[in-house]
């Protein structure tokens, strides 16, 4: 059924992607909290909604544009967990009149103001999370800060509903054992739990504790005291995550299926028709305990060719080559001779990639094989 | 005006852009030879429809969709610049049946036979050119090659219209004097030059002799034997180009229009609603003379704000900082400090991307901002 397809196109391996689902569906439900997956990696309504099939409370969305898209697919529970920019306060005003109880976040006294103050004007009690800042890798108030106390006043004063704390444990991608992963999962809920009790310590209202990464999700010990885990690019998993430590390459279930296009073979190259714009330009594994280049080989049935890495990428060009212990552009000397015999002109292949949320935005839609090898189309869509 | 757009959104400042496809077009009018765009990098048709005012003759693309989409607003004079994979031929036949002189493209027996064989069996005898090798970057035959004459012989004696001869010296990316790049420049048209002298004497026809990338088409000292140039990214320019040494930032047509959200102010971060989503992960600045993290900081009107950059990126976050000589992410100790009060929360900036054609790549539209300060929305699409 591939050879039907134009390459390079995203597939999804279904079986792959269901027993993803289900897994941290199981896992999250067993810790007594709720699930409120990110639908960033996948803006893929099919997708969503086999989520929320499972047993997802709400979504949580990374632009307006997927709040927009899914509450008109009628997915009207929606976290928008990027710090809300004041001018975007008319389409969320927008969003909720149309009937979604869409939540906004924010860590500044700047824009909480801005809120109150846009809230107040138009009647709106807009439903408001403080952006917590467990690990020092991004935005958020510290659990300590002072600011915390001024944010929650200015929102709740301010007639806002302060709907509660949530953080994001980024820095859980820089680990590479369980015990760092489990610590790093301790210090995000027990930092946002903290804030969470100094805010109702302060006589101010915390209903909800949202924390969450993949890694984090899936190495989390306990969840005392949170209330919903955020999670996203466990649907599809990659490369990444594989050096993280939380999945296997047998877990992956997005991956680009490319056609071989012609070979150097004096340095040990296939050429495919999977370059950068169908990977990304993502080398998020250049940095981990193995650098798979632009993505790791697997034949067109899905299983991994040990060594065959894209070791570069133009724009409609990847290179493909064997690589030893000098990484990717490293051909092993003789591994390469017999690349044409190995890899024909016309051969289809499936890449794993990097990182799912990149690699999946660069398509339009993604191919869905199911066991049984039959094909359907799911579509996604992009942009803002 | 621009406080009328939502962030992030593409930006094309038009007098740039019309300067630089003024300036190419010019030069290689003045160079005696045929200027061909790649349009890979805009994928917009009043953008593409204006390089042909100007004087372009036809267009060079990087994927099927692009052939498709502008042959069918008129533009039908087209090469296909990646080496054809068999299975495309089909969509390869249907376009020219629809009027389109689609041109592809080979470096290899298989493709070559395949494409006879298919072309026989439909009566068409597709017009092909052979991919040259001049700098061992990627694809292509070496100009004195057995393989070039096998080729051009299973394509002659197999039907088939040998177009000519096509390269590109994508290794003129890594050079940065104008020494390096005239030489450069001068190896792709040698080569392709000798290429196309011993298929002519082995009595095989060549009427083209193609070559180009933007560094190679501005540093041309002369283009004896060569029939046209192809360039891309000269449209927009970008910060890699800078770095290359054939533009400034004056002349960068592409940025990302972004909003501040918040800060962190004992690191000297602004927080930015634009992360590689909008960027891409491109870090094509990462190995040159200047690094520039995600992109260099412009003031709205977009004057460059020298020492700032997107030092880091997450999907819909960018982190801006001052960069000292410890590059993107090393805050200089003191400039950081009045972060907050000179972006604050609502802050428009415009953000230089290192390479254009990945940015561009991430939007479906483009705002075009003219002289006067007027905006109007060009298209662009993506997918294959």
């Amino acid at each position: 059924m591939l050879n039907t397809l134009s390459t390079p196109a995203a597939l999804i391996d279904a079986p792959r992607l269901q027993r993803n689902l289900a897994q941290m569906q199981q896992r999250i439900s067993a810790l007594g909290v709720h699930l409120r997956p990110h639908v960033k990696t996948s803006k893929c309504l099919p997708l969503v909604q086999a989520q929320l099939a499972l047993g997802a409370q709400g979504i949580t969305v990374s632009t307006l544009k997927e709040a927009a898209q899914f509450a008109a697919a009628g997915i009207n529970d929606i976290t928008y967990a990027v710090g809300i920019a004041p001018a975007k306060l008319p389409q969320v005003l927008a969003l909720r009149r149309a009937g979604c109880a869409l939540k906004i976040l924010t860590d500044n006294a700047a824009s909480a103001t801005a809120i109150a103050d846009f809230g107040r004007a138009h009647g709106e009690a807009f439903e408001v999370l403080i952006e917590i800042d467990t690990d020092g890798h991004r935005s958020g108030i510290a659990p300590e800060s002072a600011d915390l106390i001024t944010v929650g006043r200015a929102l709740h004063e301010g007639g806002m509903q302060l709907t509660g704390v949530l953080t994001h444990a980024g820095a859980s991608y820089e680990c590479n054992t369980s015990a760092a992963l489990q610590a790093i999962a301790e210090q995000e809920r027990a930092g946002c739990v903290r804030a969470a009790q100094r805010l109702r310590a302060a006589g101010l209202p915390c209903p909800v504790v949202s924390v969450g990464s993949t890694p984090t999700a899936l190495s989390a010990l306990q969840l005392d005291g949170v209330t919903e885990v955020r999670a996203g690019v466990y649907v599809f998993m990659d490369l990444v995550m594989c050096n993280v430590g939380v999945c296997t390459q047998a877990d992956v279930a997005l991956s680009v299926l490319t056609t071989v296009i012609g070979h150097q073979l004096d340095k040990g190259w296939a050429l495919v028709d999977a370059g950068w714009m169908a990977m990304s330009r993502d080398r998020g594994t250049q940095q981990q305990a193995i650098d798979y280049g632009y993505g790791q080989v697997c034949s067109v049935d899905g299983t991994p060719l040990p060594g065959y890495v894209l070791s570069g990428a133009n724009q409609e060009h990847g290179i493909l080559s064997h690589t030893g212990a000098g990484g990717p552009g490293a051909a092993v000397p003789g591994a390469g001779d017999d690349i044409a015999a190995r890899f024909p002109v016309g051969t289809l292949l499936r890449i794993l990639p990097n990182h799912a949320c990149a690699t999946a935005a660069q398509f339009g839609a993604y191919q869905v094989i199911d066991a049984a090898g039959g094909l359907a189309e799911w579509p996604r869509f992009n942009g803002w």
